[in-house]
């Protein structure tokens, strides 16, 4: 099966939820957006697939996955389809709603990051509402991070089945795999406001850790395929607002 | 089956989603908050639920739904995996994932409702945070909500088995009334940023009527088991956010 990704080409953003359960897998798929313009890639190729009506359903926005007649969009609807196909969720029926409640938490926290950054609007620059960013920010920062972390600390905590190692079943999920990218993410846009609670959910830091590890993971952080971390992604940098 | 639903027992909210798939199919449920303390009930039993760890995963938030062994979290969740159960959605794997990824669309688009009066944080008061609220909401007024109902417009048409009649497939879905809810909630929280998009909604509108006309949600809505729009809730009236 040949997977085909649409999503912005210049950031991680919430494609990349998509694109470390696809290389962990070693998929075979074809990042569209990233090819040029002759190759059939671009933004505009990004554009013209928003603006058809696919089947099951019209993509409202990227991330967009291809995958055969079908073509799927919402970050964690479209990992609840492929990790059956790439052996990353457990068979059986319980674990696999309790893992897509964790990828729909985890959505729900990436929503909140990248409102610390845009608090009034999306449609307008970050300039233009800094004062409310750093107060969004600093609630973020002293409520929101410690309350999300703790919570899926306490979940690696309570699977014995895996002694605290996967947040679901006995071994790796697309869960962890997002798990390590909320950890990523939070180091480079909040590296203090992670550094005071990082004491607090250890389970979650060793977890980051044998991530970055995995064979896949590994040869696609040092490869050109992982964009870096930067101002126009979810997670960004500003320092004003990590103090 | 009987269905424990476990949420907030003064406000529609998130849970509301969860209670019209409920009302619609006619299915037995308990909705355990709002018993008494003496039947087991209240904000209470809520927060057992919520600190314990039960299977599959221990929630984050509510609402939550018991199932015989299950215990469920997230809205979106919760709707895909009771949907076959009701009645709710059709039968193909096409049409499921279609419905699902137009049911976090909603996620989202409440999500961004709640931000309105919460621009800054959940944990301050709306009094706290009134200038940003009403910079939020013109944005959200001027273009989210022609943006997010317009796309749900264009899902309707272009259904052609059901002649716009229907989100997915040719019969009523759980997506269907959760439309109704969106619109309802709009006509509420935002009555004259909804008359100015109406026009451009036809299909929604017609649907919104259809949904509240089915015998279920009917008798539903007159019942004192529908709680009422408050400003507690998602869907808040405050004028100064709609001029």
């Amino acid at each position: 099966m040949k997977f085909k990704l649409y999503y912005w080409p210049s950031i991680q953003g919430r494609g990349e939820f998509v694109r470390l359960a696809l290389e962990d897998a070693g998929a075979s798929y074809v990042d569209v957006a990233r090819l040029s313009q002759k190759e059939g890639g671009g933004v505009s190729a990004l554009m013209a697939m928003l603006a058809k009506h696919p089947s099951p359903v019209r993509p409202f926005a990227p991330p967009i996955l291809e995958m055969g007649r079908l073509v799927i969009a919402q970050t964690a609807n479209i990992l609840q389809v492929i990790a059956p196909r790439l052996g990353l969720v457990p068979a059986d029926e319980a674990s696999r709603i309790g893992a897509h409640q964790l990828q729909l938490t985890i959505a729900d926290f990436v929503a909140e990051v990248h409102d610390t950054h845009h608090p009034i609007g999306a449609s307008l620059y970050y300039e233009d509402q800094k004062p409310e960013a750093r107060a969004r920010s600093k609630l973020f920062r002293a409520q929101r991070i410690p309350k999300y972390l703790g919570y899926f600390e306490s979940v690696l905590a309570a699977n014995k089945k895996s002694k605290g190692r996967h947040a679901v079943g006995r071994a790796s999920s697309y869960v962890d795999l997002s798990l390590f990218q909320v950890m990523e993410g939070l180091a480079y846009a909040f590296p203090k406001a992670l550094k005071r609670v990082a004491k607090d959910v250890p389970l979650l830091v060793a977890l980051r850790d044998r991530v970055a590890a995995r064979p896949g993971i590994a040869a696609y952080l040092t490869s050109p395929r992982r964009i870096p971390f930067n101002e126009d992604g979810i997670f960004r940098r500003y320092p004003e607002l990590d103090v």
